[in-house]
């Protein structure tokens, strides 16, 4: 095998993962069960690979660019949702494929697919074929509304968004709805596929048995959304949105400053009392119209004019400065470059560096990390990716499915693999 | 023991967990261990209980109501994060807890705590202080900014948004950032912390041991930010935020109806033209501004305003059927209340129905399931909650840990529980 390490301190190494993904959402799902030290093996299609290959910007040669200019520029796409993983191409739609799909669940403990619903059963990479030769697989569907699902139409991001009503609870009262602009529907699924594989490994280990685990891009980005008591609000004459701020907690939400925003949390009264002081106008504390919190709420308006009628006025890092004096709750609203690289963030792992394998690039390139910190084991990548399609395809089914040269050679003549 | 039934066919059956966690963000990751098929015994403070019992609005005898009437109206925050779990008093802070917590400890497979970082070291129940008595003890922290920050301030939803950089990437450009409405910050670090569980808890199976699992907000958001290459696309010179509608991938967005707002995907070929047919106008396919691919990003603006010219006029349900038969990927912008009801997102209990356990509400409420659906396994919630502080002390006390009714009684008097 190439430059993987193996290693007892990450919590899943042992556990070999098929990633039949593609695109993103299947994708990252995979990724995570990487950096926690799975072996993912990435089936690609041998007549293109993952979608993804193509998404502009890539890194290369000439740094980054919107297209592709040299063949070993590299999608910035694939370079951070393939990282860590091995690299095999098979044609599911070839006679022969069945076979070696069926060889690597044999040699597996997790597939994982993102086709829409019902195709990977006509391709005969279904669950049901793959419990047919290892009972024992666990099997995770990631599809728009669910495996069962007949009108299994293309669920990407912004529909998702739409109907689970994520979108309309942001923005202002009377307002368009606000697309989210980071991509929550095609990352939540997976993360509740990681869920749903490691509870049904951790019920293999009663049972022995595995099964086919099944998540809904839908339901997840709903279940999100039902965590807020939509009908009580309703009943009760409380706002679904709201906007920047939230009144009935005023003062609560974000300001403006002369170069930027602000979130502030001040609805307690010692908060309340640390903001007026922080805004040098102590004595708006005494007046009857914010004196409680009764009353701050009763003239939010009022009291969010004020605050703004201040901040407005003054840089963002002034602000923030004042009212940590006070402990008063607040931050910047950053631009997601200088969120990336908050130390305690790169400190932790939750982002990491990328960089085509063979070219540095001027623009530092940060990615997603695994969000989790062990005191007894480690997660991250590996340094190991497939950069071309199928890059390791002698060395998976050379020494993991036992496969001789001529072997491969013959699945390579007939577009098999 | 009550209610809750043993069943070997729910994943994590087996698993018990003590559930120190207070508000939100703790509470959801306990409630989905619980819907997995732990067994959760949430901890409150004899002397008034999680926070979020006190959360307006209530249900009760007189339905939904803003302001609590009754001893016996449940804050509506309590009977959705507390279904599943027992309850237990314990007070951290009196000097006989940590022998009841050490005897919790050994008794149980994980412990989930959410207080600021270093205050659960400080009361004597941190993870040096659990796995001194039980090795193998996973033991989860939830903070704002990582068990290890030194400067760990109050960590709200809305300010690890502007943190996160979240808020920046949402809204129009040269606009206001946008407060998502969903507490994904909140919702998110638990979803991670549920995962870090799970994978301690399988290496445990491989080492024997158990270990510390530290999972932060500002982190998990961040990292799901870092899943789009800011950096690069800046220096390529794409917008951070481009609003309602991705000009790169024009017809991309969310589009405005006589009564509501669609999403609409057209951007490959065939489904431009499709939107064209659906509009009645298939000679924009023709026209050269909007002929191919290149042409509709470059005067997406123009196309943009076309779609919008003919959309504003027509009910979102005709606007949704006309592109649907025409295979174009189209959805509602609904409200969170349709949202909660899509008929597949209740069967598969994606979301699920929550009652006042004695009086029936007029107002139909539907709160947040565990959305993955497992072959061999089932989810959901045990009929079993912690209506009052302290509900099984004597069940948990007396059954699990062993103790005698004296001996619980004593606990009483002196405050400990």
């Amino acid at each position: 095998m190439t430059s993987s390490t193996p290693d007892s301190t990450r919590p899943l190494e042992g556990l070999r993962v098929i990633d039949l993904t593609r695109a993103l959402a299947g994708p990252y799902g995979t990724l995570l069960l990487a950096g926690l030290g799975a072996q993912v093996i990435k089936v690609e299609d041998p007549r293109g690979g993952d979608l993804a290959r193509d998404n502009s910007p890539y890194v290369g040669r000439d740094g980054v660019v919107v297209e592709k200019r040299h063949d070993d520029d590299i999608s910035i796409s694939h370079l951070t949702r393939a990282r860590g993983k091995y690299g095999v191409t098979l044609n599911l739609k070839d006679p022969g494929a069945g076979e070696v799909f069926a060889d690597l669940v044999r040699n597996a403990d997790i597939v994982m697919e993102n086709f829409t619903a019902g195709t990977a059963d006509r391709l005969g990479v279904g669950y049901a074929a793959a419990r047919a030769v290892n009972p024992g697989i666990v099997y995770c569907s990631l599809s728009g509304f669910g495996a069962d699902a007949t009108d299994g139409g293309k669920a990407m991001d912004v529909i998702i968004q739409a109907l689970s009503g994520a979108m309309y609870t942001s923005g202002e009262p009377g307002h368009p709805p606000v697309r989210i602009g980071v991509p929550i529907a095609d990352m939540l699924a997976p993360v509740f596929a990681v869920i749903g594989i490691l509870a049904a490994i951790e019920q293999r280990h009663r049972t022995g048995e595995g099964q086919h685990v099944d998540v809904s891009m839908l339901g997840a980005l709903t279940s999100f959304v039902a965590i807020e008591n939509w009908a009580a609000m309703a009943s009760a004459g409380m706002e679904a949105r709201t906007g920047l701020t939230v009144q009935r907690l005023s003062p609560f939400g974000v300001f403006q400053c002369a170069d930027g925003y602000v979130a502030i949390v001040a609805v307690h009264e010692k908060l309340a009392q640390g903001l007026f002081r922080a805004m040098r106008q102590p004595e708006l504390g005494d007046e009857p119209r914010f004196a409680t919190r009764d009353a701050r709420v009763a003239n939010a308006e009022m009291l969010e004019a004020t605050i703004n009628a201040w901040s407005r006025t003054l840089p963002t890092a002034e602000v923030v400065a004042l009212l940590e004096a006070e402990g008063v709750p607040v931050a910047p609203v950053r631009h997601p470059e200088e969120a990336l690289v908050d130390p305690r963030v790169v400190a932790r792992g939750e982002t990491v560096a990328v960089a085509h394998p063979s070219y540095p690039s001027e623009v530092k390139l940060r990615s997603v990390g695994v969000p989790i910190k062990f005191s007894a084991a480690h997660t991250g990548f590996d340094d190991i990716m497939p950069i071309a399609i199928g890059e390791h395809n002698a060395s998976i089914y050379r020494d993991i499915l036992g496969y001789s040269e001529e072997r491969i050679a013959a699945l390579h003549r007939t577009g098999t693999i």
